[in-house]
């Protein structure tokens, strides 16, 4: 694998899901570990369910898509429980999906807020995403990509701390724009 | 000098002269030409006069202040005739300020567009900014640096391009967040 494989890493902005109707999603084109060549940006609904049809599209009219050889997500949720159908993702832009995940997430506590919320369809989703595999000391989870070649595409890629640059990048920007100042980390 | 030196960059988004008011401006703080700290960003009027108050103000309240030891604008009007003043902004950041200009302005022409406008007074900001002089491909203007100070810091900067890597980079996240896809070259 080529060490300036093209890799698309998106993460969500900052929101106040009180007051935020909608939350910014940046998409960051890393060569690789090294360096930026474009940016995407979309807008997904806090809470809501046009996730997975947003990143499809942004993904597809996007004149890097040719270059394009693995879309890393931070997380598997946009705008709080705006969760992403990775399977379809995959499926509508032919490109392999990798999320990451810090921490091991709490299943059951996710399930029962979702089942409070009446939202239970959403949990089959996370079920959905697949097996959890640990690359360092983060977790991923995959579509479209063996695990070998997840894990190559992980290591490339994490050049400047424990996650992917395009994520720790996409990261950066997202709090950047909301907050007029980056804060934190990935 | 050394080749981490925090730069920050500066650059304005695209924006629509007739229907926008405000233009979003993103700042990049980078190591030297290598990598992304951080991201600033506010906003100031199309055509206004708030560009040196807005870039100080996001300059002097962020928490990257103490490591930033040089600022670099993309031109020297940001929301098409929103002039900066180069020595105020250095005055009140006490931070060395170069502007990169990748070709010759048409001093004439910008003179006599601002005279038809009423605005003559800003061509004064433009005279204030001192002497041109050319860096490699580039032209740079200078406030609170050494001629060869600036180009050193120019020199260490340009890792991908002929411009900066702080400029690159926030001409194409600006363009990325206004228009949903970074496009062109800043």
């Amino acid at each position: 694998m080529k060490n300036e494989i093209r890799i698309l890493g998106v993460d969500d902005a900052p929101f106040n899901k009180f007051k935020d109707k909608n939350v910014l999603i940046i998409g960051t084109i890393f060569r690789g570990g090294s360096w930026l060549d474009g940016i995407l940006s979309t807008k997904v609904k806090v809470d809501g369910n046009d996730s997975t049809k947003k990143l499809i599209e942004m993904v597809n009219k996007c004149k890097f898509k040719p270059q394009i050889q693995c879309i890393i997500l931070d997380g598997i949720a946009f705008g709080g429980f705006n969760i992403i159908d990775i399977d379809e993702l995959n499926k509508k832009t032919k490109i392999p999906v990798i999320i990451v995940i810090r921490r091991m997430p709490d299943l059951k506590k996710i399930k029962t807020t979702l089942k409070k919320l009446g939202k239970e369809k959403k949990y089959k989703l996370i079920e959905k995403a697949g097996e959890v595999h640990k690359v360092g000391k983060i977790y991923i989870q995959l579509n479209g990509v063996t695990v070998e070649n997840a894990k190559e595409i992980i290591r490339i890629s994490c050049t400047r701390s424990l996650l992917p640059e395009s994520i720790r990048v996409a990261h950066i920007i997202a709090a950047g724009i909301k907050l007029g100042e980056s804060k934190g980390k990935a």
